[in-house]
């Protein structure tokens, strides 16, 4: 089991552009590619999976609600099964893409507001693991490490549904065990900082919270942003730390491994 | 060999109801299901996969131009690549959602405007047939019998591709063995004439022309429309129609053969 | 003052329709029209306001959260900015369509998720109030009429807007004053009761509530319903009760009056 | 009169970013701003007026086909109606928003293949201008300034509409007083002759084409583009050459006139 780097990538729409996919990719472990409905157009999906192909990048789905004006970031009241349709819906117009290219999508990682709700909202959380559980072929479903992932663990395997657990590395933890909000000093950590939690993720499979406080924080995978020249910066030396170094007394390193 | 009925399903958009779907279901063979992009939305695909299942009709996917407004009934310039992408996503979309739930997408006859480019432009039709020829697994692309159907044939000889013809029961053809234009009188024909002339292309594989030229006309599926109580009753006349007789004296009869 | 008649309009949208317009336009006084956004395009807004016209009807902007496939039922959290924004555009969009036509778009009411954030939420009901009373023309805001009355008109007041207060015939309302659950028994009245309430409403500007006490409520305008054939015939009724009769021994009696 | 400056701003939409129009703003005359159908939304448009007003720059509707994905780059075969309708949709939403900022628009240029279905298509101009006529106060259409604009002048006096001619600097003109194809060299002038060809537009009213011939060609404003820094910079010097040069021998030179 090795810490794979994962970003969120493939969202520009039409003539727009988002994101240095470019730049990323080469990096990265785990490409979250956007579907349609919050970013990403069927031909940019089709260039961000022949790039993800160059670099034998995982891909998965970045499923968002059906809002490209707020970028998928706007919580929508749907039904529990309209979630559960646009969901799948969107899973599978990436993958039999992918699959039309010969990749094969192995994950989905809910976008934005979707993402939030999943984490905050129960109802939400099983509308997309149905989703995900229902296609007909097994995908994992990528969620953020927290102290409920015995319980998240539970309520998938209900569903017969496998998780992959990300922690992100530019955050800072509260003592609960869940991001410290933005709006908080301190909560998105400098470069040495984050370059130590990397570090403490990897070896130890912890990290420490704003108090002080060692928490146990299992990890698959690390969300790293690539969205300016300063997150790919990032991207690249965490990706030299983590493959690279030996004397990080630890195996749970991801790209080299592959 | 036998002709089957297909007709255009799933055309209802959120709160919005268009088709008389329950009632055309049982018999058909083959549902052309809209997959969101001139119609159909996530859950309505969902609703009308079941539907097809459980009447046991095949189902396909028709795919359209993004543009709801105009129910991708207008003609959009999109290139050759943006073509290409679309269709695949709309086909990758349904085939996802269907074999989620237990069905197999089996073709792809694209609606409305890009149905009518399809057949009069020759690069549309080549974005389209590699689009449905790139998919990872064999599906057949459906489209107009025509005086053309050879060279179409060879067309998709090249990408590997298999094609399905459709004839129309309810429409005159002119002499060259396209529809009457509806702007002409006699365009589409009354109850008689539209048995008579699926009678004709179900036993006989000809039809009569608007100046009473017998035309070959090869057909492996006859369209037919319910979105109106009118086509809804000619779809049950025709069905009965060839799938009771035997005095048709051939055995190029639909559903009852399955 | 008079009791008039407001219903929602011109929700048909591209080739779909909805709602049963010109049976209901004869009979009401204030027609509340989609501005493309949950509902309506342009050309469906430029014949109901055609619609309008004829029958001599107030038109008033509908606007609503931008989810055409959830018909603006679903509520969105968009900012302060963007909801001022959006509303802004589709009162705007009306408004010019309207005037080019002759007509005068005198108010604004809110559509369905947007309405019930706009009652519960005080950012919402400030966004909305900054966006109607931002107009470069004085416009009304219409909407319901609770005891939260006053403290609305304060609000109102501090952006120098007015306001327009509806009440629902056939709804049945709780003790509090807020509309009976349609999750419990007796939420909506038959005609019996509705007729009654409309009669209560009109001649003394209060209800009897689901547990018989009398709560003031006053009434600019009556919220009707013309989505099925049910609430068109309940439309003529209540219009005739309220033009016609004159044993209400009241003057607060709509069309006739204008 | 003088020769201004217009260029397409607000271009961005949602998240996404398109264009650099804080540094375009200051030195054009006209802005033609999205309206929201292939760019631009609620909020984009309202800072995008505001980026004008703060310049004192004139606003003008810049609509486009509903296409968001195309970036109304896609000519879409829409009914007169439905052009009329959307055209003048768009004018309202953008008008309306321009007035509650005390912002008073004042011509409408369409964009991208709507523009060009416009010059090339008598019956789509037919519908764009009856659509800018309807509208309830005087506003100019702007279209390119061509041996046809006689003709065109002739077309809009039937509509009581008034026209504003174009014409581009950096565009080298073929011998019928039309753009020379973009796919033919010298189709796009280097600096020195783009300086040249405003100096000859604004001294004299013609340019010379590509074979030499000097051509009339009356234009009202001409044409710039802000979308990258090549643009930026050559608008700021054609800026400066028809403001600020009193060495040109003629008074037909914009902004400091305003």
């Amino acid at each position: 089991m090795t810490l794979k780097l994962n970003s969120d990538l493939g969202e520009n729409f039409g003539s727009w552009n988002m994101g240095m996919d470019h730049a990323v990719m080469p990096h990265i472990d785990q490409a979250n590619i956007a579907c349609g409905f919050h970013a990403g157009d069927p031909l940019v999906m089709q260039k961000t999976l022949a790039l993800a192909k160059k670099y034998g990048v995982t891909v998965g789905a970045h499923p968002g609600y059906p809002d490209l004006v707020g970028f998928g970031r706007r919580s929508l009241k749907a039904s529990d099964a309209e979630i559960q349709a646009l969901v799948l819906y969107q899973i599978a117009a990436l993958d039999g893409m992918s699959a039309s290219m010969g990749l094969s999508l192995e994950y989905v990682k809910p976008h934005g507001a979707l993402y939030n709700d999943m984490m905050a909202d129960e109802a939400v959380r099983g509308s997309i693991m149905q989703a995900v559980a229902s296609y007909h072929r097994p995908i994992f479903l990528m969620l953020q490490g927290t102290p409920d992932a015995v319980k998240h663990r539970a309520e998938a395997a209900k569903f017969g549904l496998n998780l992959w657990f990300e922690a992100f590395a530019d955050r800072c933890y509260a003592d609960d065990g869940k991001l410290l909000s933005r709006t908080l000093e301190g909560a998105v950590h400098n470069k040495e900082k984050m370059l130590a939690q990397v570090v403490q993720l990897a070896t130890s499979g912890t990290v420490t919270s704003v108090n002080g406080h060692t928490l146990d924080l299992h990890a698959d995978t690390l969300c790293v942003h690539g969205d300016n020249l300063t997150g790919v910066q990032a991207i690249e030396e965490i990706r030299q730390l983590i493959s690279g170094s030996t004397d990080l007394g630890s195996s749970n390193l991801g790209k080299n491994a592959k």
